[in-house]
């Protein structure tokens, strides 16, 4: 912990709220918010009465839902309205949606009329889309005006709009025809006419459009800005860049809990009841379970091999991890390729034949390792014993490499997400097919019929 | 494919030059780039060469490095620095560095004397530091300015500067006091005195902060720039939003790889060599596989029992996978917490209670299914087998669950990367523990000694 958040706990128990104030200017938002759930509830609202409007406002739309409730509800009227005053549209949008229906009613009663008007109209589209995260304050102007002209309109308009660094061209029926940077303007000359200076090829997203894509396209223009419109081309807001980050982040979640065999809701652990911990859990490992009857079966259908041979039992686990290792690693290069758009089903081809040259070398050399192994530890093997534990290490090794290769680019084709579908696929036919290339290695090499 | 991309690649067999350059004019970049590597070489440069200099820029910086190189060559002299003085200097200092020396000598060459400077000192710093993401390219003024003069200023420099949202005040001693953004000057009259509306307590890293530290801090401010001083204070660049993403972008890649047992570069799949894959992923594969000798030993120590009853050796699989599903699960919520600031070491109590719940109310759901599935389901088992399997997995399943909560947050707590270190960790306890469970309560339901 920092010595501003030291000195900050120090005033808060001898109540100095002078040097409160004080050490509150200085410390660090970022360490703020890590910091924000080893507080009291008491501390959080005397630090958070402390604070300038801008940090509350940061530190508000930071915070977890569950926490933002508390400081809502710790305000008066005048000091809610006033910190409402200074959140953006967008964020206001969606603590609305998620608060519970008193915090709702309290915030909304709080709200001036043009935030109400504002949150109305961003309530109507859906959260997963481009307009889910589009801000309706923005700059329009007309195409004839001049440079001069517009930089007026500009400043007037500077202290009331937050992005003001893109401003779009309407015609008279609200289309969007173009696009200028508040650089461009500065740029040029005082007469200038903006239609002369303002790019008419705007790249915009519909409303309806993934949020995801709008994501891409903002990342490859390294726009601070994208305007969203309606199937007509009408403009209807922005999404600014830090609502894309956020998604960028949301997705990076949803991404690795999939990987993690886990779906639904991205909310925060701590805030997860338990009840919606199990059920994002319980599904996946109901379907593995599942999945895996059909492996216990393979096993079965080898009871005499094993009958013969009990030691054969003791490398399952190594068979099938090993294999499910391996198709996880080739699984997630692909998926992450597909994800980023670096992967096509039209390279399948090419991968194919870079997956077997790999899978046939790591598979050679853990086949080899387990060999080896089987010599000089224990549980000591005979050499034919650990022969055919080598060799079905290896073919398991190159299977599992191509059936991750191939299920999830198979998967992404057919238009269903590779992320979800994969997992239990893989293991299921790695483990299959694994199990029974180990039984019949072993008959084969150790002549059991 | 849209049209317009089917209309490119018909205007360049037919050699249509001009409409070849309307269409490009026309094509959104991100398909461009989505398309770029189904084209031919030749088609590549053809297409290249017809478009725009601002999309020629924004195409080469989003495309693979061979990719790069395959363009750069195909360029001559003059096109060549046209190009380069096009680029921002950090992207170009990128490039230098990953380029082959042949074409790093073509491309030294060909810049200009400011970007020669300009690309020696960015080439000081280190990559992964927030300096190795910094432009040296940045609008600063002395606070005894007027806002009507700052604004003349930046109206001069609009041209030539990137980012001229954020104007940063230094000393005499190139110390950094204050920064305004150019929203608060167009806001200001004109006879307001810069050092009045600057900020005073600027939010900077230093040139060897870690890179994704910047990230956070400007993802929380939502800056569209942060700026970099050395531990003088004296400014030393500026690190723009958009760069900010795509180190969010590339930690997210090396992240999942992680989760997928891989460690090493983040290069992109197409591009890496057979060996730079093959040494990307069997480092892992050895670890677990050496891991799981412990396991195999565990299964040999029950030879024995499984003498007596055969039929266990079905469910090796079934245990082991729950267990490592249900262990993967809780760790994966654990190490995307930690990463993302949600969780602290303070909150594992709370956590266990948690993980406690969840873990038994999943354990006993899947205990009860295995048990009725052994009943309806080949393999046949006798209830006394059926049971011992579905208590096994009740104890397995919590065991893993709390296993994959406490090995992640210890391992932070020690220091060390939890996504990398608790793979192996927490497979081999929960394959242990879950075998020796599975064992013991076989043997004490069937009564084998």
């Amino acid at each position: 912990m920092s010595k501003t958040m030291e000195n900050i706990r120090e005033y808060l128990v001898l109540m100095k709220e002078k040097e409160l104030k004080e050490a509150l200017a200085e410390v660090p938002l970022p360490e703020l918010i890590e910091q924000w759930d080893s507080l009291s509830e008491e501390e959080e609202v005397k630090i958070f009465t402390g604070l300038t409007i801008e940090q509350k406002v940061d530190l508000i739309t930071s915070l977890a839902l569950s926490k933002q409730e508390a400081l809502i509800t710790s305000l008066t009227g005048e000091h809610l309205k006033i910190l409402l005053a200074e959140m953006d549209p967008d964020d206001l949008t969606d603590f609305i949606q998620s608060v519970s229906p008193e915090v709702r009613e309290a915030v909304w009663n709080a709200l001036g009329e043009e935030a109400k008007r504002e949150t109305q109209f961003l309530l109507k589209f859906d959260e997963d889309d481009a307009a889910g995260l589009m801000t309706p304050r923005y700059l329009a102007l007309r195409s004839s005006l001049t440079v001069a002209q517009a930089l007026t309109w500009v400043r007037k308009s500077a202290a009331s709009i937050e992005t003001i660094y893109y401003i779009y061209i309407l015609d008279q029926l609200q289309r969007l025809i173009g696009v200028v940077s508040l650089r461009d303007i500065l740029a040029a000359e005082n007469e200038e006419l903006i239609e002369n200076i303002m790019v008419k090829n705007v790249t915009s997203v519909f409303d309806d459009t993934d949020r995801e894509e709008a994501a891409v396209i903002l990342e490859t223009y390294d726009f601070l800005a994208l305007p969203v419109v309606d199937h007509y081309n009408r403009l209807l807001g922005i999404i600014t860049f830090d609502d894309i980050i956020d998604v960028i982040r949301e997705e990076q979640t949803e991404d690795i809990y999939k990987m993690g065999a886990m779906g639904g809701s991205t909310d925060p652990y701590l805030e997860s009841s338990v009840f919606a911990l199990v059920k994002k859990r319980i599904p996946w490992l109901i379907i593995l379970l599942m999945a895996a009857t059909i492996t216990t079966n393979v096993i079965a259908h080898y009871q005499a091999v094993l009958q013969a041979a009990v030691v054969l039992a003791f490398f399952i686990p190594i068979v099938t991890g090993t294999g499910g290792n391996s198709g996880t690693q080739s699984a997630t290069l692909m998926i992450r390729g597909l994800a980023t758009g670096e992967i096509h089903f039209r390279d399948l081809r090419r991968i194919l034949i870079k997956e077997i040259l790999v899978g046939t070398t790591i598979g050679l050399t853990l086949g080899l390792l387990t060999i080896g192994r089987s010599m000089f530890f224990p549980p000591y093997i005979s050499l034919d014993q650990a022969m055919a534990v080598g060799l079905a290490m290896t073919f398991v090794v190159i299977i599992a490499t191509l059936v991750g290769t191939i299920a999830p680019v198979i998967i992404d084709r057919l238009g269903k997400d590779p992320a979800v579908m994969a997992g239990p696929l893989i293991a299921t036919i790695i483990d299959v097919s694994g199990l029974t290339i180990y039984f019949e290695t072993a008959k084969f090499l150790l002549k059991i019929n």
